[in-house]
């Protein structure tokens, strides 16, 4: 899928909300655990529900990996299950010496066809070159995270600025930016603006709004570019809005309340 | 198992060597590929001829994932052979925000059972904490890796010191030496000293011996405490050894120089 693509099904919808598929059998509503596959049962509803409010779906793999071999066969149900025209984005955070990525892009690109992977970059230009070898796929790499923990290295001064910026600064040279996107975190969203600075043109994947406290409006303000140039996450907040037999139509208004929201700012 | 169970281990065996399940379909002799489980049949017959020559296996968790369900399968029926006493290494390098890693964490302790898990620093404390949650197990921490992309922001200065020793000297006080590892790379065995001034006593997981070029002598002259505190990976250099029928034999030669090479710096 193209960036073109991504901005056209933006256009079209009138939003740029991901999902994010962190399906956790401990919070699912307890109706589902009678299912044979509950986790796939509850995405396919969340799905349904929200399928026309979102331009993208994202499963946190660790969610998945966690039941074992029926974790697995979940998420490639889920998979199957999400229409073709929505941007898909395995949520991994993978990353390793060369030989060794070329596996798991073959994990995600091609056992199972995910249109992009979150990798994490602190081994460098060979742990995420094996990705982006794959013609038409998305490599979304992790810059600033959301997370407390973020403060530890992310933010360390090197050369005059933040350790994101130069991972930011040095890696968008690996790939065009119809490959690479960065995952921003939306809790201090004026550090937004100093990354347009640094990428002007590259889709960014914004989590954090939401369950973990950012502003819609301040990522908007400070991030969107020409051809929007966001896709904004929310997981909790939306697909664990409502614990009953009815959890899907509350998963719905929860997209439906973002996704208005950026129908105005598009 | 703690650090004291481990030394013991070591000086038992006079090694300390871990072999790399590395474990390719594309790889392993052909005649393999006719068994039900191919993988499995090929770790098998490595973990027979090594597992009185080396300390600890480290399967790398892409080989198994790109092989979808039935690698996981693999993998599961490879850590239940290997003999309680060798230590397990889950080399999956992950690391997402807490409530995500808690996921991971209960994937390869608890689902699983391995003994630890290599774990990516990037995103901060949060993203480990959950691992070291586990009562006996360990986390390894990416501090210094042996690929050339190494180069791209570990070895970043930073308030007068490259970023991988920020990461050593701030992860090291999130946990105790019977919980944290290092991964250090032996391509600049030189590194291994500066390392030790930080911190003398923890273990480090010592890849890119062999296959990626490192000296055995030189990570033992920088890299050696009191207690050993070393455990030497070698993937490629031991299980790809011989393609015939007798792999498992040439694989045992391999082990066996190596581990008579650390016998004498025992």
């Amino acid at each position: 899928m193209t960036s073109q693509e991504i901005f056209q099904e933006i256009q079209k919808k009138k939003s740029f909300l991901c999902v994010g598929l962190d399906t956790d059998l401990s919070r699912i509503p307890k109706h589902l655990l009678e299912e044979e596959d509950p986790i796939f049962a509850f995405n396919k509803q969340i799905i349904d529900a929200t399928k026309d409010l979102c331009i993208a779906y994202k499963p946190n793999i660790a969610f998945y990996e966690a039941e074992g071999v029926k974790g697995w066969q979940s998420l490639q149900k889920t998979l199957d299950y999400i229409p073709t025209e929505i941007f898909t984005i395995a949520d991994a955070k993978r990353g390793d010496i060369g030989n060794t990525t070329k596996k798991y892009a073959d994990a995600f690109f091609k056992h199972m066809d995910f249109d992009s992977i979150t990798v994490a970059p602190y081994m460098g230009v060979d742990s995420v070159s094996p990705f982006l070898e794959y013609e038409g796929k998305w490599s979304i790499l992790l810059a600033l995270t959301s997370n407390q923990g973020s403060y530890d290295f992310q933010r360390l001064e090197s050369n005059g600025q933040a350790l994101y910026k130069s991972v930011i600064e040095t890696s968008s040279e690996w790939g065009s930016k119809d490959q690479i996107m960065y995952v921003v975190g939306a809790t201090r969203a004026e550090d937004l603006a100093e990354i347009r600075k640094i990428i002007p043109d590259h889709f960014l994947l914004v989590p954090g709004v939401g369950a973990q406290g950012g502003s819609l409006e301040e990522v908007v303000k400070h991030g969107m570019n020409s051809k929007c140039g966001l896709i904004v996450n929310s997981s909790r907040g939306i697909i664990y809005a409502d614990d009953s037999q009815d959890f899907a139509a509350a998963s719905r208004e929860k997209a439906k309340l973002l996704q208005t929201q950026m129908a105005s700012y598009l």
